[in-house]
């Protein structure tokens, strides 16, 4: 896969607005740490998500899950960036490992761009939130070396 | 919550065409295993949901899971229905405990519709497939005798 | 699979002791809702868990699914018995939809004891809670007539 | 929490062959993807773990989780090192970002060690694995910050 160009400024600050706006669709009754996602695709389509919790938490679903499933459902594979945002003031909201590892199944080079309410942001690529990921090319090397029960 | 209505023969029947359509969504490369589901609303409209793997498989999600998610962010959370479906024409496929879970934090009276390619089905309610449910009042219950630490 | 034989009173309240016990190594900071499982093996021997949360809620694991991989991880995969304890005293702490599909992959026959702190209890078997599972055959039966993708 | 200091090479030596031994335990009829995980705790005692599967993927628990869940079960929560084995010998089995998560909610400086087969090895500490963690101390953060619904 070749690097993937950081998508531009205007581009950001929309996906940054779409983050927060699904923000506002946040299921959170347990933590009330609401998360909005905006999901930019290489065709320009826009998948927005947020958080969904659970009475058992371990079910529940994070923002940036929920915007890559939408997309792939809708038969969308191909990623260029995904904003996440979160009420923090004082700090960007990092994604959790498990939807790095999610967020990772499709591709190590595209961007993520994490932002405050006031709309500054940084961002980074998919290899350097989760260097040395585990993918599917792992699975395919263990399937030459197996000797597997 | 009163109990729902069993939707009309062509409503149920538009559904599991609508889950097997949203089937074909699924990227599924491990368990080869093509799942589809059609959440219905209260309000008539229907989300589709597909399984999206991951090469960590314990992040694996269900169609089922998908379609609420997809829901809940579009800002809706009450549902008359959910159609499965898969590609087994020997049995019906059954939502795991996982999607139960999750299907049971939105309701417990409406219906879960299985069915094969050929389009028979049965169908359920949320109660019948998750019997004395763990649900968002337990953990009210909890707060009341609470002493955890 | 026969059916299993419910285990003596005696063996019962053991298990029972056993799962609150278990209860007080939860890790529950963010639900502040502890619970304990105790699992009997087959020969007799028990594993005992506890919740272990994380502050990405969805990574959350609960008392029984930690019971059930200590034992696994020892190398036993067969139980007569899981019994699971909560602070709650006005209810049973029935698990959730994610537990007892990790618990029936390990056999539908066996029982599951839900107690209060005062040792009262109520008893299931896997089918009952978990009626019409998904199961290790359902994947069988999708290799013989699947054309997935 | 201060630094930890990296293990002897002999202690690490004896945790990769923990960790490989564990993977003999693993319960995986469908990745057949044997992984196995030792945890050393700051009072040298080891803690091991494998891989149990289910047959809805999403409920698959990696070995790492399950050695941590055993930990914490017994009481422990404080740990010096993880080392993790599987059957690949073209290359180091990484954690999944699931995974990485789990570790990090006990601590950010201690040691995670890869090993192959021939007991090669190479050891990195949970911040390099997974920069920028999502932590328990973001949602105290948020807490400051919250205007959730
Ligand atoms: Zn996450
Ligand atoms: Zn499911
Ligand atoms: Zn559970
Ligand atoms: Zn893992």
């Amino acid at each position: 896969m070749s690097e993937s160009t950081l998508p531009s400024e205007k581009e950001i600050l929309e996906l940054i607005a779409a983050s927060h706006a699904a923000k506002k669709m946040s299921y959170s009754p347990y933590s009330k740490f609401r998360v909005g996602a905006a999901l930019l695709t290489t065709e320009g389509k826009v998948f927005t998500g947020c958080n969904v919790e659970n009475s058992s938490y371990g079910l529940c679903l994070c923002a940036e899950r929920t915007a890559i499933v939408k997309a792939v459902s809708e038969g969308v594979r191909e990623f260029r960036a995904i904003a996440i945002a979160s009420d923090m003031t004082d700090k960007f909201c990092s994604p959790c490992g498990a939807c790095r590892q999610f967020i990772a199944e499709f591709g190590e080079d595209y961007f993520i761009i994490l932002s405050k309410p006031d709309f500054t942001y940084v961002t980074y690529t998919v290899r350097e939130i989760l260097p040395l990921a585990f993918t599917p090319h792992d699975l395919k090397a263990e399937r030459r070396s197996s000797h597997a029960v």
